[in-house]
């Protein structure tokens, strides 16, 4: 997506060969017209899955989420980092490792809101190591929902995450693909 | 708003005094015509403070958040609830205590996303005791950014957060307001 990769040329900061910040857009200051091209976009390229709901975790994968759901016409349910009062006892849960902080932790979903009979659309802000999205399919996989893709607003695609997804035979869509990135530089593939 | 408060009522489950759930729309499971109807509704009302920015907590003030931004033409930026690596060193904190997990917690906004300049609009799903929208405003004002407003999706009219926010001065705008509730019972102000 040509919008998306000359935003992350313009205002994104690549700080190392891992670290890519884009937080002036994409994960703390939001840019909502960016992110509702995002969204539909996601609709365009999944329209013809049916997909029934979309799935995302929180908190930065919400914002496109929202804009990929309402362009799909169908609701959106983002998966809880932390165990919250208000979800009440029938959930699904997932242990989901971080690398950016080290440290597994659990995301948590309602039974009531991954059905059996839905075909799930995930979105994310990023893929890197695919851990969060693997997490997502296991929920998806623990009611029998069937996932029938994947939505990346930026794969960071020098780490295995997005390969190993693809190799297991899901259809991921990353809208920028970043081969190979530096201080001060960033090459799409 | 009509909409919201028709929706509480057919799909929202009070379940004591203080609970409300409306997960299956707003919280967990996101219906995005009604947020982005939320959000219209909040730039319509606001419309003619000058807004430069929304300001939202993660994670269920975004989706709310990123469609009033939109409708308003302004960035969205979402305070954090954890420190982040991401997000760097030169942030402002604020310290907020959760009656929901009965815990303090730190909120954290990067200074390059709430500006001196910035005339702010707080926008959260709830409003029952005010502590949230209390840290927001801190941020703001340790920056001196001026906060104009505070859109609130659903207002626990009986706590007091509301009434201590209009009291300080803050135009308050609550699309739904609860006046009691209790166990298959809401009432609206």
């Amino acid at each position: 997506m040509k919008e998306l990769e000359e935003r992350i040329l313009k205002d994104g900061r690549a700080l190392s060969p891992e670290i890519l910040k884009v937080d002036s857009f994409l994960n703390h200051q939001l840019d909502c017209t960016l992110l509702k091209h995002i969204g539909e976009e996601f609709a365009r390229l999944f329209k013809d899955e049916g997909i029934t709901r979309v799935l995302t975790i929180e908190a930065s994968g919400i914002a496109a989420a929202v804009f990929t759901g309402l362009a799909l016409d169908v609701p959106v349910t983002f998966a809880k980092k932390s165990k919250s009062l208000n979800v009440g006892n029938d959930v699904l849960t997932s242990r989901v490792f971080s690398f950016t902080y080290q440290k597994e932790y659990t995301i948590t979903v309602s039974r009531n809101y991954i059905k059996p009979d839905d075909t799930v659309l995930i979105v994310d802000d990023f893929l890197a190591n695919g851990r969060a999205c693997q997490g997502l399919i296991d929920l998806c996989d623990q009611v029998g929902a069937r996932v029938a893709g994947i939505g990346i607003c930026v794969e960071k695609a020098f780490q295995p995450g997005g390969q190993e997804l693809r190799e297991e035979g899901y259809r991921v869509e990353s809208l920028a693909k970043i081969k190979a990135m530096d201080e001060g530089y960033i090459e799409f593939e």
